[in-house]
């Protein structure tokens, strides 16, 4: 078991990693003063994992909701539903929510607690990977408009992650991988040993060895960790943290948020900010070799078949939430393990970079 | 013109408070760098007072969002086609919110804007006594749910509050009384001074004379103030801000939101604690009868006609978000100018407290 102590300006605490951890939901301060717990997760996930989780809450005071299982349900609609439940059950500020699935069970969730009652506490209990090694760490919940993923939501740390690796043996194969794309992105961002760590651990990895799985979770949990510490509310460096992200977002918009899953798309994204990158002049070629090698051996896409034209792309990326005064900006790389935010860049590389898959 | 700074852990920010305030929305630090400006306010509102505030703002990257005006409003349908009127007209996190009129504009733009895209910047120009006086200090933001009011919101500091007396002197009379109760609960609460100065200047106040209304709202932000800088999260002793609250906004939700506006329900609410608090045995009679008689001077009600029985008031209070455990938590009296705030008393003065009017 490794244990991730994050410190936030609002409130710190801790990522707790390493096999059967799920069932530490009492080692919350205060937990014995929990009025009710409302457990979030969805069908799926309880099929699979009903018996573990059950067996560390004790049933008086507890309640379920089960949301329909997709991003396409991260909306206003299941954030009004879960409300509602919430009230009709009589929930109070002593209550404490459960946010027991991926990344859209933990955004959802984490709205929910984040606004009822203007703010209640709320543990994580990520099932993906994607949402251990990202989506769980650093406090960011939100929901999808119809006009933008997550635009609607806030800043708002939950009070304990328990990143359980025993869960992380029952994904999908590509559900697993596409957690792996935000697992490359930190060390390409700031960490160029975890890289290589990465390179030389890719069996193990792909064979879901525990201890390589704590390693790798507890690596990504400190690169985010580090970022989150430094700028909570993503005022300056915790934007390197979209790498491929402003693409990325632009290709589940047009694929109708069904043809990728988030991580897949993101390693599309990669791939473009790499191209673009080395088209700005930043980046050499062997690197963004190294990049798109490492994606497809993690059996990541790195280009969307359908060629969106550039103007496509462009006219999807611009309700970027890092875009001001109309100018996308991209996190761009200079080498693998350093990372830029600009929007001081010849927009004509934009095209190269994304038709020239 | 005078300035009341409020320093919370979050936020430190000026409440700007004279004849004329509305106009120096550019006092804002970074006010250069705003990409552009949403003014979310009410017909009503607007056509009153829209030369005024358009005299402050230049006109180039403004957009308005008029709601309906009313309590009855500010729910999760404004919010969710608030937040569409603004992805569609591409705000982004450089953008500046301004929540221009009384509290319901002030709890629904407040909101938005502490969700748009995890948060933008937002000033309160407050238009109503109620709103210069409580809403807009303190950064709580929400909206109604049937099942509760304010139950879905967050706790989001504003920039700057220009709170412009000249915009209470076009306040029909009911309005005004309204926002009197909120001054007098500070006196109650925690000022016994600020309680007589009240009986003092009863005639200036109801003259809307510009000097005492400087100085009324000024004592009542500081009140308001202290409280919130010591508790920014309603911890615990920002609750005491509640006095009257809890029968108040089962009052409201028993009148379906209609017969009374909400500083007159706090007003029968604030009577029906301070007979609470006489019942059992905390409150002396004279300070009761004090009590009742400046509500009453100020064109304030003391009673609701309807007459709801016991059982059904306790069932509307039983979902306040102070209560846990099942208990109703109260703030009471012990004299004029000191509250506390307890579940430790004996429940059967309740139905006195309630139907002894």
């Amino acid at each position: 078991m490794e244990i991730v102590k994050v410190p936030t300006p609002s409130k710190s605490y801790e990522i707790i990693i390493g096999e059967n951890v799920a069932k530490k939901i009492s080692v919350l301060e205060n937990f014995n003063k929990v009025s009710k717990i409302i457990l979030v997760s969805n069908p799926t996930i309880m099929s699979l994992h009903r018996n573990t989780i059950m067996s560390s809450i004790s049933s008086t005071n507890y309640v379920e909701f089960l949301m329909e299982d997709g991003e396409v349900h991260k909306n206003i609609k299941s954030f009004d539903q879960l409300c509602t439940f919430m009230l009709k059950n009589k929930m109070d500020r002593n209550s404490l929510m459960l946010a027991f699935g991926g990344g859209v069970v933990g955004d959802l969730a984490g709205f929910a607690a984040s606004t009822y009652q203007r703010g209640i506490n709320y543990a994580q209990i990520p099932t993906t990977l994607l949402a251990q090694v990202d989506s769980s760490v650093g406090g960011k919940t939100a929901i999808n408009h119809a006009l933008g993923k997550n635009m609607i939501g806030a800043f708002y740390q939950p009070s304990v992650v328990l990143s359980d690796v025993s869960f992380l043996k029952t994904l999908p194969e590509r559900e697993f991988s596409s957690g792996l794309s935000e697992v490359v992105k930190y060390g390409l961002i700031r960490d160029e040993n975890f890289f290589s760590w990465i390179e030389d651990n890719i069996k193990g990895i792909l064979n879901r060895e525990t201890s390589t799985l704590v390693q790798m979770v507890k690596k990504s949990c400190e690169n985010k960790r580090d970022i989150v510490a430094a700028d909570e509310r993503e005022s300056g460096v915790r934007a390197l943290l979209n790498l491929g992200h402003t693409f990325g977002h632009a290709i589940e918009k047009l694929t109708g948020y069904k043809k990728w899953l988030h991580g897949e798309a993101v390693s599309i994204g990669i791939t473009m900010a790499s191209r673009a990158s080395h088209e700005a002049g930043m980046l050499d070629n062997t690197s963004l070799c190294k990049i798109e090698n490492i994606l497809k051996k993690l059996n990541l896409p790195t280009k969307d078949t359908n060629c969106f034209s550039t103007q496509t792309m462009l006219e999807a990326m611009s309700n970027d939430k890092k875009n001001s005064n109309g100018k996308i900006k991209l996190v761009l790389l200079s080498k693998i393990g350093r990372a830029v935010i600009t929007d001081d860049f010849d927009q004509s590389i934009l095209p190269k970079a994304i038709s020239n898959l």
